[in-house]
């Protein structure tokens, strides 16, 4: 029987469990891999503490911390999560993976963030720390004088482009259909500024390149035919993806899939405003708008405080 | 003219400033020293990314990673904050120091914490960062296997005394009243421990050691007399300070001078439920219930990432 279970293996879960483990609660780690989005960033110059650190070092150093101070961890897939019981009041759950393990705990912690919706196109995997990122707000600035392609017709792409306009000499636009879905200042600004080129109603087909990104082979659907840009970074902001369909009879979800918290990470009943007790959840796959790598650390510190004060 | 003006030199602060500087706002610092409550720890092990690293190491690589970014530091004391002008109905603040200097600028971030109440007794300036400590859930695990000392009588105190009872052998909780200002099953839990030795209507007068604490002199009020304790620790926990004093026409403060602000960081006019525009607050002198270094950065990253929003 584990005090806690927190599933997920980046930030926010490996920062919860370096906290519940220092205050002594028998916790579990269940993750697929370690390092979740972070691990798709070569270079990290916004996480306070490191000048510049690679997103899997980084991520490699929670978890030794985590392990350091007890939390065990297994790295298998969760697939079910049910209430087996209530004793004084207290729910206790049985975790199940799909690799067949079983796991009783008296509290989850859901922290397993997103993941980003990707292009599917050749070059894609092979240029992933390489020039093709999936934040710009995150790689940005490791672009500073270079053109680049930002891929996306949302608010993230937008601002994304209009962030990389001023560092960078050239921008690409590159959209699949003729008109933007994000706020209307984002899409004035976009318009108005002279190296950003819009690509209306164009897809990326492929990305190449030698060490890193040089080019992306660029489809017009209203013109027909192809062509190839020279772009050392691609910035990919199509959205992400929460998948939380196996846990929504357990807790509240937004519209987007994302989970409900309160200001103390605790989840609610699907359809309801009473608390779950026994499921908190942080980082990503919570309604944060802030998805920095230092804020879903932050929300981990803040569940694991308030689950070992909620034990008591 | 500067973007944004932080008020404050620790994690919030800091991390406020290198996600500001990034995003091209011109960015000033103020603040009268490096660190904060953090500088007063020798050893943190519970910052996600350093199994071990020092208090001030950790807040100069914090601030060095500002300075990189582009971010100005002046060490200096703000005394007062005014609103001197509105444009386009965009705030103009002016910014005063105790030396004299002048600043303006479009937004401030207050984010210069709390400080801790101290004892004010022979040896709690010399024993700093050895032995003497102001934060349980901080250095706790450091005293593992050795006698210390608690001082205070409130939920801190309770909790701290609690806490290191599973990992010291013999926890002193010294407290100046006869009774205890804090939860009752907190009470409860402390008396019950057998290795806790509670000593009502007492004082620390003076803590005693060599290159670390090595014992306190503790004075009995009701029975007179003094007494010394072998312990290797003394931790401190008789509440903290938040100077708000000066900003208190500006924005909503609760009870305890804690500035209220909302999930995007932003404050209100006293007296008030409406929104202050260009004053922010992140970090420890806000209500946050999660005083710790990591949720104080994940503060300082969303303060600026919305200001950097709210800009435009």
């Amino acid at each position: 029987m584990y005090d806690v279970i927190i599933i997920g293996g980046a930030a926010a879960a490996l920062t919860a469990a370096i906290y519940s483990s220092r205050r002594a609660m028998k916790t579990l780690i269940i993750a697929k891999s370690i390092g979740g989005q972070a691990a798709m960033t070569d270079v990290i110059e916004n996480y306070p503490g490191f000048l510049s650190v690679g997103g899997i070092p980084l991520m490699n150093k929670m978890l030794k911390q985590a392990t350091k101070s007890g939390a065990e961890i297994n790295f298998e897939e969760v697939n079910s999560i049910d209430e087996i019981s209530k004793k004084n009041e207290k729910s206790i759950f049985n975790v199940k993976t799909t690799a067949g393990s079983k796991y009783k705990t008296k509290t989850v912690i859901l922290a397993y963030g997103k993941t980003p919706r990707t292009l599917d196109v050749p070059g894609e995997g092979k240029f992933g720390a390489k020039g093709v990122s999936y934040c710009v707000t995150c790689d940005g600035p490791l672009f500073n004088g270079k053109n680049v392609a930002v891929v996306g017709g949302g608010n993230s792409a937008l601002e994304g482009a209009e962030y990389l306009s001023k560092i960078c000499p050239k921008v690409y636009l590159v959209h699949r259909r003729d008109a933007f879905r994000g706020f209307e200042y984002l899409v004035k600004e976009v318009k108005s500024r002279k190296n950003i080129e819009i690509l209306y109603n164009s897809a990326v087909k492929e990305i190449k390149g030698g060490n890193s990104v040089q080019s992306i082979v660029v489809e017009d659907f209203a013109k027909g035919g192809t062509k190839e840009i020279l772009v050392s970074g691609v910035f990919v902001e199509i959205g992400s993806v929460t998948k939380t369909e196996f846990i929504k009879q357990l807790v509240k979800l937004d519209q987007i899939g994302q989970v409900i918290t309160n200001n103390y990470a605790e989840t609610f009943y699907p359809d309801s405003e009473k608390i779950r007790p026994g499921i908190f959840a942080a980082g990503d796959l919570t309604q944060t708008p802030f998805k920095q790598i230092v804020v879903s650390a932050g929300e981990g510190c803040i569940v694991a405080d308030w689950v070992s004060k909620k034990k008591k």
